[in-house]
Protein backbone atom coordinates (compact mmCIF):
# COMPACT_ATOMS: atom_id res chain seq x y z
CA UNK A 1 0.00 0.00 0.00
CA UNK A 2 2.59 2.30 0.68
CA UNK A 3 4.38 1.90 -2.28
CA UNK A 4 0.79 2.31 -4.07
CA UNK A 5 0.72 5.40 -2.30
CA UNK A 6 4.29 6.98 -3.51
CA UNK A 7 3.53 5.57 -7.08
CA UNK A 8 0.13 8.02 -6.92
CA UNK A 9 1.90 10.75 -5.71
CA UNK A 10 4.72 10.88 -8.50
CA UNK A 11 2.30 10.09 -11.11
CA UNK A 12 0.05 13.49 -9.21
CA UNK A 13 3.34 15.32 -8.98
CA UNK A 14 4.09 14.85 -12.58
CA UNK A 15 0.53 15.17 -14.41
CA UNK A 16 -0.40 18.15 -11.81
CA UNK A 17 2.32 19.70 -10.79
CA UNK A 18 3.27 20.07 -6.97
CA UNK A 19 -0.20 22.62 -6.42
CA UNK A 20 -2.16 20.27 -8.18
CA UNK A 21 -0.96 18.01 -6.11
CA UNK A 22 -3.09 16.73 -2.57
CA UNK A 23 -3.52 14.39 -0.24
CA UNK A 24 -7.06 13.68 -1.64
CA UNK A 25 -6.37 13.41 -4.80
CA UNK A 26 -3.13 10.91 -4.45
CA UNK A 27 -5.79 8.69 -2.54
CA UNK A 28 -7.91 8.63 -5.01
CA UNK A 29 -5.37 7.59 -7.79
CA UNK A 30 -3.80 5.10 -5.48
CA UNK A 31 -7.03 3.48 -4.90
CA UNK A 32 -6.27 3.86 -0.89
CA UNK A 33 -8.61 5.08 1.72
CA UNK A 34 -7.73 8.37 3.12
CA UNK A 35 -7.73 6.89 6.78
CA UNK A 36 -4.44 4.55 5.27
CA UNK A 37 -2.96 7.24 3.57
CA UNK A 38 -3.01 9.27 6.27
CA UNK A 39 -1.65 6.58 9.27
CA UNK A 40 1.30 6.11 6.34
CA UNK A 41 1.38 9.92 5.79
CA UNK A 42 0.07 12.48 7.75
CA UNK A 43 0.69 15.53 5.85
CA UNK A 44 1.25 16.60 2.12
CA UNK A 45 4.75 17.26 2.52
CA UNK A 46 5.87 13.79 4.01
CA UNK A 47 4.42 12.32 0.80
CA UNK A 48 6.11 13.91 -1.80
CA UNK A 49 9.33 14.13 -0.17
CA UNK A 50 9.11 9.75 0.56
CA UNK A 51 7.72 9.70 -3.42
CA UNK A 52 10.86 11.43 -4.47
CA UNK A 53 13.11 9.63 -2.26
CA UNK A 54 11.70 6.58 -3.30
CA UNK A 55 12.34 6.99 -7.09
CA UNK A 56 15.78 8.11 -6.54
CA UNK A 57 16.41 4.65 -4.73
CA UNK A 58 14.55 2.87 -7.72
CA UNK A 59 16.84 4.61 -9.97
CA UNK A 60 20.08 3.45 -7.71
CA UNK A 61 19.09 -0.07 -8.13
CA UNK A 62 18.24 0.42 -11.63
CA UNK A 63 22.05 2.26 -12.09
CA UNK A 64 23.46 -1.14 -9.96
CA UNK A 65 21.94 -3.38 -12.65
CA UNK A 66 22.31 -1.55 -15.93
CA UNK A 67 26.15 -1.18 -14.46
CA UNK A 68 27.26 -4.29 -15.91
CA UNK A 69 25.73 -4.15 -18.93
CA UNK A 70 27.62 -1.11 -20.52
CA UNK A 71 30.15 -1.40 -23.26
CA UNK A 72 34.02 -0.83 -21.85
CA UNK A 73 36.64 0.97 -23.79
CA UNK A 74 35.45 2.96 -26.97
CA UNK A 75 31.52 3.95 -26.53
CA UNK A 76 31.55 3.31 -22.71
CA UNK A 77 31.22 7.12 -22.16
CA UNK A 78 28.62 7.81 -24.41
CA UNK A 79 26.38 5.00 -22.93
CA UNK A 80 26.81 6.48 -19.32
CA UNK A 81 26.05 9.87 -20.21
CA UNK A 82 23.10 8.08 -21.96
CA UNK A 83 22.57 6.38 -18.69
CA UNK A 84 22.40 9.66 -16.79
CA UNK A 85 20.17 11.55 -19.62
CA UNK A 86 18.02 8.54 -18.95
CA UNK A 87 17.69 9.67 -15.31
CA UNK A 88 17.17 12.90 -15.26
CA UNK A 89 14.41 13.00 -18.41
CA UNK A 90 12.70 10.08 -16.09
CA UNK A 91 9.47 11.12 -14.08
CA UNK A 92 11.95 11.33 -11.26
CA UNK A 93 13.06 14.66 -12.36
CA UNK A 94 10.07 16.00 -13.21
CA UNK A 95 8.36 15.41 -9.85
CA UNK A 96 11.66 16.40 -7.98
CA UNK A 97 11.58 19.42 -10.26
CA UNK A 98 8.07 20.39 -8.59
CA UNK A 99 9.53 19.66 -4.84
CA UNK A 100 12.89 21.84 -5.85
CA UNK A 101 10.77 25.05 -7.00
CA UNK A 102 7.87 24.98 -4.87
CA UNK A 103 10.56 24.57 -1.98
CA UNK A 104 12.18 28.09 -2.87
CA UNK A 105 8.76 29.69 -0.98
CA UNK A 106 7.67 26.85 1.62
CA UNK A 107 10.17 26.89 4.30
CA UNK A 108 8.62 23.63 5.82
CA UNK A 109 9.09 21.94 2.59
CA UNK A 110 12.43 23.39 2.23
CA UNK A 111 13.83 21.91 5.27
CA UNK A 112 12.66 18.08 4.00
CA UNK A 113 13.92 19.07 0.68
CA UNK A 114 17.39 21.13 1.20
CA UNK A 115 18.92 17.81 2.55
CA UNK A 116 17.43 15.36 -0.01
CA UNK A 117 18.84 17.26 -2.66
CA UNK A 118 21.92 16.91 -1.26
CA UNK A 119 21.88 13.31 -0.91
CA UNK A 120 20.15 12.90 -4.73
CA UNK A 121 23.30 15.36 -5.55
CA UNK A 122 26.03 13.57 -3.92
CA UNK A 123 24.55 9.89 -5.50
CA UNK A 124 24.47 11.05 -8.97
CA UNK A 125 27.99 12.11 -8.09
CA UNK A 126 29.28 9.16 -6.70
CA UNK A 127 27.54 6.89 -9.66
CA UNK A 128 28.97 9.25 -12.39
CA UNK A 129 32.58 8.27 -10.62
CA UNK A 130 31.97 4.96 -10.57
CA UNK A 131 30.51 4.59 -14.32
CA UNK A 132 32.80 6.54 -15.44
CA UNK A 133 36.07 5.12 -13.91
CA UNK A 134 37.49 8.01 -13.13
CA UNK A 135 40.18 9.37 -10.51
CA UNK A 136 38.89 12.86 -8.77
CA UNK A 137 42.38 12.99 -7.22
CA UNK A 138 43.68 14.70 -10.06
CA UNK A 139 42.79 18.11 -10.31
CA UNK A 140 40.40 19.03 -12.49
CA UNK A 141 38.79 16.01 -12.73
CA UNK A 142 35.83 16.54 -10.17
CA UNK A 143 34.92 19.65 -11.10
CA UNK A 144 34.67 18.07 -14.61
CA UNK A 145 31.83 15.37 -13.21
CA UNK A 146 30.02 18.29 -11.41
CA UNK A 147 30.17 19.98 -14.50
CA UNK A 148 28.47 17.17 -16.54
CA UNK A 149 26.22 16.67 -13.82
CA UNK A 150 25.11 20.37 -13.85
CA UNK A 151 25.11 19.78 -17.94
CA UNK A 152 22.33 17.03 -16.98
CA UNK A 153 20.69 18.62 -14.85
CA UNK A 154 20.37 21.54 -17.72
CA UNK A 155 19.31 18.83 -20.02
CA UNK A 156 16.74 17.69 -17.74
CA UNK A 157 15.42 21.19 -17.50
CA UNK A 158 15.55 21.90 -21.04
CA UNK A 159 13.27 18.51 -21.74
CA UNK A 160 10.29 19.62 -19.30
CA UNK A 161 8.50 21.36 -21.86
CA UNK A 162 8.71 19.45 -24.41
CA UNK A 163 10.42 16.54 -25.90
CA UNK A 164 14.54 17.47 -26.65
CA UNK A 165 15.75 14.51 -26.81
CA UNK A 166 17.20 14.83 -31.00
CA UNK A 167 19.11 17.94 -29.48
CA UNK A 168 20.09 16.39 -26.13
CA UNK A 169 21.11 13.34 -28.17
CA UNK A 170 23.98 15.46 -30.57
CA UNK A 171 24.72 17.53 -27.48
CA UNK A 172 25.60 14.14 -25.48
CA UNK A 173 27.88 13.12 -28.78
CA UNK A 174 29.65 15.86 -28.18
CA UNK A 175 30.17 15.97 -24.45
CA UNK A 176 31.06 12.71 -24.46
CA UNK A 177 34.00 13.31 -27.03
CA UNK A 178 35.15 16.50 -24.83
CA UNK A 179 35.04 14.62 -21.77
CA UNK A 180 37.18 11.92 -23.07
CA UNK A 181 39.88 13.97 -24.19
CA UNK A 182 39.55 16.36 -21.23
CA UNK A 183 39.88 13.22 -19.29
CA UNK A 184 43.10 12.59 -21.00
CA UNK A 185 44.34 15.76 -20.88
CA UNK A 186 43.61 15.98 -16.97
CA UNK A 187 45.34 12.48 -16.45
CA UNK B 1 3.00 52.52 -14.37
CA UNK B 2 3.38 49.86 -16.40
CA UNK B 3 7.14 49.25 -15.50
CA UNK B 4 6.05 49.50 -11.71
CA UNK B 5 3.87 46.36 -12.46
CA UNK B 6 6.49 43.96 -14.31
CA UNK B 7 9.01 44.80 -11.47
CA UNK B 8 6.46 43.58 -8.69
CA UNK B 9 5.28 40.63 -10.68
CA UNK B 10 9.13 39.35 -10.81
CA UNK B 11 9.77 40.46 -6.71
CA UNK B 12 6.06 38.20 -6.48
CA UNK B 13 7.31 35.38 -8.01
CA UNK B 14 10.64 35.13 -6.76
CA UNK B 15 9.16 35.91 -3.69
CA UNK B 16 5.98 33.89 -3.35
CA UNK B 17 6.32 31.71 -6.39
CA UNK B 18 3.74 31.61 -9.13
CA UNK B 19 1.30 29.44 -6.63
CA UNK B 20 1.66 32.61 -4.63
CA UNK B 21 1.91 35.16 -7.15
CA UNK B 22 -1.84 37.24 -7.41
CA UNK B 23 -2.82 40.19 -9.65
CA UNK B 24 -4.20 41.70 -6.07
CA UNK B 25 -0.58 41.04 -4.63
CA UNK B 26 1.21 42.69 -7.98
CA UNK B 27 -1.14 45.54 -7.40
CA UNK B 28 -0.50 46.12 -4.20
CA UNK B 29 3.42 45.78 -4.42
CA UNK B 30 3.29 47.94 -6.94
CA UNK B 31 1.56 50.41 -5.41
CA UNK B 32 -0.61 50.81 -8.69
CA UNK B 33 -4.69 50.53 -8.01
CA UNK B 34 -6.59 47.43 -9.43
CA UNK B 35 -8.62 49.07 -12.60
CA UNK B 36 -4.96 50.56 -13.83
CA UNK B 37 -3.46 46.75 -13.34
CA UNK B 38 -6.29 45.05 -15.02
CA UNK B 39 -6.06 47.76 -17.89
CA UNK B 40 -2.46 46.57 -18.58
CA UNK B 41 -2.80 43.43 -18.08
CA UNK B 42 -6.01 41.86 -18.14
CA UNK B 43 -5.05 38.24 -15.98
CA UNK B 44 -2.12 36.79 -14.33
CA UNK B 45 -0.63 34.85 -17.23
CA UNK B 46 -0.80 38.13 -19.74
CA UNK B 47 1.46 39.70 -16.79
CA UNK B 48 3.90 37.56 -15.64
CA UNK B 49 4.62 36.51 -18.95
CA UNK B 50 5.30 40.40 -19.91
CA UNK B 51 7.38 40.25 -16.60
CA UNK B 52 9.99 37.35 -17.61
CA UNK B 53 10.33 38.90 -21.17
CA UNK B 54 10.46 42.41 -19.57
CA UNK B 55 13.45 41.34 -17.52
CA UNK B 56 14.87 39.03 -20.64
CA UNK B 57 14.72 42.61 -22.84
CA UNK B 58 16.70 44.04 -19.93
CA UNK B 59 19.15 41.40 -19.89
CA UNK B 60 19.85 41.52 -23.34
CA UNK B 61 20.28 45.48 -23.65
CA UNK B 62 22.76 44.84 -19.99
CA UNK B 63 24.93 42.24 -22.58
CA UNK B 64 25.49 45.00 -24.92
CA UNK B 65 26.71 47.28 -22.61
CA UNK B 66 29.07 44.72 -21.12
CA UNK B 67 30.24 43.34 -24.23
CA UNK B 68 32.88 46.26 -24.95
CA UNK B 69 34.13 45.86 -21.57
CA UNK B 70 35.53 41.48 -21.47
CA UNK B 71 38.35 41.30 -21.80
CA UNK B 72 40.11 39.87 -25.00
CA UNK B 73 42.33 36.96 -25.25
CA UNK B 74 43.74 34.99 -22.26
CA UNK B 75 40.65 35.23 -19.63
CA UNK B 76 37.56 36.06 -21.92
CA UNK B 77 36.32 32.99 -22.21
CA UNK B 78 36.36 32.75 -18.41
CA UNK B 79 34.83 36.15 -18.03
CA UNK B 80 31.73 35.58 -20.24
CA UNK B 81 30.76 32.66 -18.23
CA UNK B 82 31.04 35.03 -15.44
CA UNK B 83 28.74 37.11 -16.98
CA UNK B 84 26.47 34.14 -18.37
CA UNK B 85 26.42 33.05 -14.92
CA UNK B 86 24.94 35.88 -13.49
CA UNK B 87 22.33 36.40 -15.90
CA UNK B 88 21.18 32.49 -14.28
CA UNK B 89 21.80 33.13 -10.75
CA UNK B 90 19.84 36.40 -11.39
CA UNK B 91 16.04 37.08 -10.76
CA UNK B 92 15.38 36.66 -14.19
CA UNK B 93 15.68 32.75 -14.03
CA UNK B 94 14.01 32.74 -10.71
CA UNK B 95 10.81 33.65 -12.43
CA UNK B 96 11.37 32.25 -15.61
CA UNK B 97 12.07 29.03 -14.18
CA UNK B 98 9.11 28.98 -11.93
CA UNK B 99 7.02 30.00 -15.37
CA UNK B 100 8.36 27.15 -17.39
CA UNK B 101 7.35 24.84 -14.34
CA UNK B 102 3.74 25.90 -13.59
CA UNK B 103 3.70 25.93 -17.47
CA UNK B 104 4.12 22.01 -17.58
CA UNK B 105 0.71 21.42 -15.83
CA UNK B 106 -1.47 24.24 -17.55
CA UNK B 107 -2.41 24.57 -20.67
CA UNK B 108 -2.84 28.04 -20.91
CA UNK B 109 0.04 29.32 -19.72
CA UNK B 110 2.43 26.93 -21.86
CA UNK B 111 0.87 28.57 -25.37
CA UNK B 112 2.60 31.81 -23.52
CA UNK B 113 5.33 30.23 -21.81
CA UNK B 114 6.56 27.72 -24.54
CA UNK B 115 7.31 30.36 -27.43
CA UNK B 116 9.00 32.63 -24.62
CA UNK B 117 11.33 30.01 -23.62
CA UNK B 118 12.39 29.38 -27.35
CA UNK B 119 13.22 32.75 -28.15
CA UNK B 120 15.29 33.25 -24.94
CA UNK B 121 17.21 30.16 -25.62
CA UNK B 122 17.77 31.46 -28.84
CA UNK B 123 18.52 35.22 -27.87
CA UNK B 124 21.48 33.74 -25.79
CA UNK B 125 22.69 31.15 -27.77
CA UNK B 126 23.62 34.13 -30.13
CA UNK B 127 24.84 36.31 -27.47
CA UNK B 128 27.35 33.36 -26.50
CA UNK B 129 28.29 32.86 -30.14
CA UNK B 130 29.40 36.38 -30.50
CA UNK B 131 30.59 37.10 -27.03
CA UNK B 132 32.78 33.78 -27.27
CA UNK B 133 33.70 34.86 -30.99
CA UNK B 134 32.93 31.27 -32.54
CA UNK B 135 32.62 29.69 -35.30
CA UNK B 136 29.04 27.43 -35.43
CA UNK B 137 29.91 26.26 -39.26
CA UNK B 138 32.50 24.28 -37.68
CA UNK B 139 31.23 20.96 -37.03
CA UNK B 140 30.95 20.20 -32.92
CA UNK B 141 30.95 24.20 -32.11
CA UNK B 142 27.13 24.62 -32.15
CA UNK B 143 26.78 21.39 -29.75
CA UNK B 144 29.16 22.63 -27.77
CA UNK B 145 27.68 26.03 -27.07
CA UNK B 146 24.57 24.19 -26.20
CA UNK B 147 26.25 22.28 -23.57
CA UNK B 148 27.65 25.27 -22.08
CA UNK B 149 24.31 27.21 -22.10
CA UNK B 150 22.74 23.54 -20.48
CA UNK B 151 25.48 23.87 -17.59
CA UNK B 152 24.64 27.32 -17.06
CA UNK B 153 20.96 26.32 -16.75
CA UNK B 154 22.06 23.38 -14.73
CA UNK B 155 24.01 25.86 -12.73
CA UNK B 156 21.13 28.29 -12.59
CA UNK B 157 18.74 25.50 -10.93
CA UNK B 158 21.42 24.36 -8.54
CA UNK B 159 21.64 27.86 -7.06
CA UNK B 160 17.78 28.05 -6.36
CA UNK B 161 17.79 26.00 -3.30
CA UNK B 162 20.43 27.99 -1.55
CA UNK B 163 23.95 29.50 -2.61
CA UNK B 164 26.09 27.48 -4.82
CA UNK B 165 28.74 30.65 -5.67
CA UNK B 166 31.61 28.99 -4.57
CA UNK B 167 31.47 25.45 -6.15
CA UNK B 168 30.10 27.42 -9.30
CA UNK B 169 32.92 29.32 -9.62
CA UNK B 170 34.99 26.43 -9.42
CA UNK B 171 33.39 24.74 -12.22
CA UNK B 172 33.59 27.74 -14.41
CA UNK B 173 37.22 28.07 -14.21
CA UNK B 174 37.38 24.52 -15.47
CA UNK B 175 35.07 24.42 -17.84
CA UNK B 176 36.39 27.77 -19.39
CA UNK B 177 39.88 25.73 -19.85
CA UNK B 178 37.81 23.39 -21.39
CA UNK B 179 35.89 25.62 -23.94
CA UNK B 180 39.58 26.38 -24.94
CA UNK B 181 40.86 23.22 -25.63
CA UNK B 182 38.07 22.08 -27.46
CA UNK B 183 37.21 24.84 -29.73
CA UNK B 184 40.75 24.68 -30.16
CA UNK B 185 40.42 20.97 -31.21
CA UNK B 186 37.59 21.38 -33.36
CA UNK B 187 38.77 24.94 -35.59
Amino acid sequence: MRQRLLEATVECLVDAGFTGTSTTLVSKVAGVSRGAQLHHFPTKNDLVVAAVRHLAEQRREEFARVTHQLPTGKGRTRAVLGEMADYVTSPFFTAALELWVAARSDEQLLAAVGPLEIEVGRELHRIAVELLGVDETQPGVRELIQATLDLLRGLGLANTLGDDSRRRSRILDQWANTLDRELKELS
